[in-house]
């Protein structure tokens, strides 16, 4: 697949990462080459390397695009719901829906070998310093103390997070196609977990 | 390492499960040939061809065996404890227990290119079963319908699947080896999800 008028614009960085993830998406990782790679970004096998080092670096700058992008999904989340309840509701099904709209991806940030390219569980990591700051909004009644707080967040992240791996590569992936079943499984799931104290 | 004693017993198959768990844990699933499970086996290169085709019914055989065992905790969950909610908050226990006891054969599980050892999530497949009959307990004096209580299952289990995974390769890493923090998450966890109607 030739897609030179990319280039014209300097961004070939970028069709680089895209012909990464559409190699992932078709093959797996075990299918990734840098030849693949070049071959599906139309340019020669050697012009990745003047954009990353090896394939380590440019699968965690994908990584950490996607990561960048949930992040983005999830403030917008939070400025088009006021309620913070309803922001922690919505917040689990754009959780499942970005794993299921981009499989690869979602894989690729919690490969073993990839470490966390969310760099551990705190308010200022993406994605889930979001998702603390609306469970600490949804307990900003409770006495509670804050390892409780930070305990169901995490379980709150739990409950999305496996809801999308078994979606993706689990016993439930025959219902990830039905659109209908995803969101009521989410649906069930949060609105069954009590974030309150 | 050689191991000649265990094939007094033809004990050979089970050998090679546990060289190429071994395998495995240390390398990943890039590190896994059959020259290199033959040799921590102790056996010939060609040895392991007298009891798997290949490398995918090898590994189809190791989460076969890992799912059975993983079964098996859960129905003895169950004798164990005589009421429903204590059973399934065991089962949360046991679930993230078994997965950061065994990583390499529970990331194997779910492999995407492994399909679905569980075989889908009815009350026939191993694991899955045990866990829907014990929220069909739970929800017993309920008048909900059995699609409800089939989303609940499947939300419980997406609870403690996402925790054993962030735990594993995911944000939480850094809290695996605190057994204490990590009960508590669990327990948090499950506290918090209403399975009743």
């Amino acid at each position: 697949m030739e897609r030179p008028e990319r280039y014209h614009h300097g961004n070939l960085r970028q069709a680089l990462l895209d012909a990464a993830e559409e190699v992932l998406i078709d093959g797996g990782i075990e299918a990734l080459s840098w030849r693949e790679i070049a071959r599906r970004a139309g340019v020669s096998p050697g012009a990745p390397y003047h954009h990353f080092a090896d394939k380590a670096a440019l699968l965690t700058a994908l990584a950490q695009q996607h990561l960048a992008e949930l992040d983005h999904r999830f403030r917008e989340v939070c400025t088009t719901h006021p309620e913070p309840h309803e922001q922690l509701r919505a917040l689990g099904m754009v959780y499942v829906a970005y794993a299921l709209e981009h499989p690869a991806a979602f894989r690729l940030m919690f490969r073993p070998e990839m470490g966390s390219p969310f760099g551990g569980a705190s308010a200022e990591t993406p994605v889930f310093g979001v998702l603390l700051q609306v469970v600490r909004a949804c307990r900003a009644g409770a006495t509670g103390d804050p390892a409780e707080t930070e305990r169901v967040a995490c379980a709150a992240w739990g409950l999305v997070h496996g809801l999308a791996a078994l979606l993706l590569d689990g016993p439930l992936a025959a219902l990830a196609t039905d659109r209908e079943r995803v969101r009521a499984l989410v649906a069930t799931s949060t609105d069954r977990f009590n974030v309150d104290a």
